[in-house]
């Protein structure tokens, strides 16, 4: 079978690679769908991030739905032909985090397409994918794939929101407006918050942002002087999401919450940053991080099906598997693309 | 009267200005101890840190106390003669902060020896202060007044404390064991901390943190390894105060914290620093920081006057008035001391 | 002018009485529209409720909107002919909870058309109302009144659900469908619950609850078992509103919740109630007050000046003043009434 | 071997059992002293409480210590002769309880000496107790094991002081002077507490209480009024801990504690109580309950361990095993006994 593998940094290849057998309590899946994630650009473009790296051809892809072709022994709960959205997390169960609820801290985890461990754990950009069972999640029959497929990105920004506390009826504001700004965006709107405003450096991200439901875009690069405003009286939000995982964008958050908020950092970049330390002091800021999720992903999967959310507008195109370079290239370009899907 | 001033950096002396007169709900103390603060240090050494500048001549000090000499109209809850050690934070009551129980944060706040507002608000280190009655808190007859003199750093990591969350049964970790970083050692045993580690650069502030009940002391200058092994398995520290206000110490503040923890930043330093936001992200940690304090003023008295708080481990020495250069300079040597109190 | 007055329990009347004069900082309303609670309806029918019982006539009413008809010296913020809904609540902002931000514990608390303290806070329900310009907040001039008049029973279910803590993806039960109750529904809903839940003893309020946005609503009175399959496996609703203020709603609620769940106790009945608290304890529940609201009332108009919400399909009839007695027994009939409003 | 079994209500037998075998990972026991709590008096006196009754020959005892005797295959934390304090919680790791972090609300539990699942958990007084190695926790050699004995219960009141979140400079109500509510005065204290007041009916239990840090103790059946005081103003304790389970004393400590704050229910009585919810309502007052404990036990031991507490002022006796009925006779009688324990 085919699989998008990379190699190095831009050596990102369409490979035949051999297609494994369903164990007991394990599922195969034809994988259908695959959404580019940003720590799949990050491999394709750098070879990594921070400390990880790609030491060994890798397939990426932890964004996958597609339905299940065969079922091993002991499965019930599944059924052949039946669509399927691939939970990429495997927490262990068993070490102290894992009994602690803390399962995406999980000291074995073991998560699709990423080179946190070694040998890596092989993504899910290929055509047939097995998995525990238990990672499989039906969706209805009627819900797109292409739609399904958010449910990985979504559940990253529900699990945000909670490290965030209650949003409803809270002034929130979100830094960077690329695929997982714009869906907190849209996560924070579900979550009732009163007000909305996303600061970008670019107009296209914030057009999507409107378009999932923000109050105000600004574009900070063309006024950078944007926020100063809501930065009247020590700040007046009670909750930033810091999606761009750069350090101006942290220290402008920092200037415009409120005194006691909070900002969610949920953007990684390249690991180190600098920020004005006096002001998270003097403002008694919380500043939180947020990774990945455990629990969410049957949540974001409740909310595409139910269609409580509308993700489509952060589709740009669906990508055929043979363009997968293209695909790539495209999602990389902000100015172009949001959320770029393979079909695989 | 004769009151300590800074004019500039290292141009400290002791003038002669005038005594106010006591109006309406006011008393005049007599202002008998004095105990030397980081941010007077940073006036004296460096006329300021961050934005905040002394840009007049300015009385320093915020950590006052003395017995009270005279009464305005309308007193009734304190008689001449009594002691007193007087709160440094006066708020407005008005603004929207204030309303919200978020005092220390007022839009209004009047606090003694600070250049935050122009003209700066003078401080105590004086032989006569007048103040609001209410800002003169009684004291036991038979409490020193070197001790009383505690009460205002004591708030400031009681405060911090509260910060954190509950600290019964957790392991804390404590970097920077300047005077501040040993009231937190305090605190934290007066809470029920399970485990207290300390890391400073220098022997001699660890030693006076194991005095107040540091269960170990890490000198990361000589064995910059120290904290790696609490680093294992993502970190066991279920708390840190970061007190040093130096980036590298928060650096190590966020290895050595596990999944899910609390660092409350309460040193600020310089204003700027660089720390590894990745790690923040990928183990969800919570950074805080901690400013001054509100109603912890009155518990602090309370745990001083009845003996629930030693401190007496961290005043070095008592400084006559007349040598207040001297005192502040050996204030500013960590090496040689840990409180440095002048006597008015 | 005319006011609406209860003299004693089922005696109420039209009562012709003064027009106050209009001071400095205050505003002359003429109110339009006047809902009728809960608590009025004790009033009328008991002549109060526990320990709080009518001593002297007082005008009814704390849900009122009307216009600005004259304004006091100094108001700037407010202008002739403007569109107001009147905030019922006016703490001290001097005594010690208000100072916590905890206002509607205030210890000097005035609420109009509330027997709590003697001589009683007189009602709205009158032709002109004289109060602070403060507590009369602004409501765009295409709102309709009897929208508007909803921003007070809106606050105490927005309070009531900052109570539960985060209810976005919460399983959420609410026992009794009154006014309150299906205001809570639509408030879980718009806080982005997962699944909303409701139980009543009667069909109509329960056909309310769910065009307002329940999933399920379940009849009591005629399936006393119907909660439970919910109870299995030791409950599993996350949070419970119990807006009924009936004993057996909470057992019911503490039976359906899940350990570590929230009960917000909304309803205040009569006062007394029998509770298995061997259930609370088993399963760790939270049991928690909630009583009026503060700041939340902005809030409330800002979700019904910008449509967030749509109230309408509670609103059972508005009556004309002079059928005031009507409208009273009609708001007291639950199998015929959700919200009644008076036309004044 | 001997074994201390109930059969009925008043029917206690020291009877002779067969001795289990050390499968793999578990280890055999000597008991050495067992403490004799509320839950073994309502199998002796009444035959259970609510629900849960004898239906069979049970051993009683959860609270039980003595030396390690044999060693499973696999066991390598522990060694023949070594003191062990055994915790009497078995939770099955599996369930969603348990893997979200909530072991004591696992569905499968296992708790030594209690009848809540058929056929009953046999308990520990009873000469040799084989269990899994993990539930045997070393305690030092030079721990007297009557003190290492109070780790269960010990446990259960720090948890219950979780449930109430920070106590640190807090004014704690304890209604309640048993084992379980003098153990949590020694708790408040040593987390800090600011002033600790506990109540009971009987003289004798409240000395206890002083004994162990109590600033006041009051005799509510003397005086009945007692409370009133701290009743001025909405009530003025942060936090309460309600140990007795009678609806009295939690009726009091409602109107005793501040607005907005915490009643941990610990008592578990007869189950249902009469309860004032218009007070809790009024007051947004949190009532949460707090049942057993899950990681609080190793930090009990650790506390024994290291004196960090010290329990010894509530063993009333230490009873020989021949003489079983007497001792549970006398831990019937408040009037005489605290902590009563056995010698196995």
């Amino acid at each position: 079978m085919k699989a998008v593998v990379v190699h190095a940094p831009r050596d990102l290849r369409i490979d035949e690679v051999e297609c494994p057998a369903v164990g007991p309590g394990e599922v195969m899946v034809r994988i259908r769908a695959g959404g580019i994630c940003g720590s799949d650009l990050h491999y394709y473009l750098h070879g990594g991030f921070g400390t990880v790296r790609v030491q060994e051809p890798m397939i990426l892809g932890h964004e996958m739905a597609g339905e299940v072709r065969e079922i091993g022994a002991g499965v019930t709960n599944l059924r052949v032909g039946e669509r399927v959205v691939v939970n990429p997390s495997r927490a262990c169960g068993q070490c102290h985090f894992c009994q602690e609820g803390k399962a995406n801290h999980c000291l074995d985890m073991r998560f699709y397409g990423s080179a946190m461990r070694m040998p890596h754990v092989q993504g899910g950009f290929r055509e047939f994918l097995v998995c525990p069972a238990v990672q499989a999640v039906p969706v209805p029959a009627d819900l797109p794939l292409e739609q399904a497929v958010f449910a990985e990105p979504l559940s990253v920004c529900l699990h945000a929101a909670r490290q965030a506390g209650a949003l409803h009826g809270r002034r929130v504001l979100i830094t960077g407006s690329g695929p997982i700004g714009a869906l907190c965006v849209l996560v924070a709107r579900h979550a009732g918050a009163r007000e909305i405003v996303v600061t970008d450096l670019a107009d296209a991200p914030l057009a999507a942002a409107k378009r999932v439901g923000a109050d105000l875009a600004l574009n900070v690069a063309t006024d950078p002087e944007a926020l100063v405003p809501f930065a009247a009286d020590k700040g007046c939000f009670d909750v930033a999401f810091e999606a761009s995982g750069a350090g101006s964008a942290l220290a402008g958050a920092l200037q415009a919450v409120r005194p006691g908020g909070t900002i969610v950092q949920v953007g990684i970049a390249s690991g180190e940053a600098t920020i004005p330390l006096n002001v998270l002091v003097a403002k008694e800021i919380t500043l939180r991080g947020t990774f990945r999720f455990h629990e969410e992903f049957a949540w974001a999967v409740f909310l595409l099906a139910t269609r409580a959310v509308d993700v489509m507008a952060l589709l740009t195109e669906v990508v055929p598997l043979a363009d997968a370079v293209r695909a790539f290239d495209l999602a990389a370009d902000r100015s172009r693309s949001m959320k770029v899907q393979l079909a695989l």
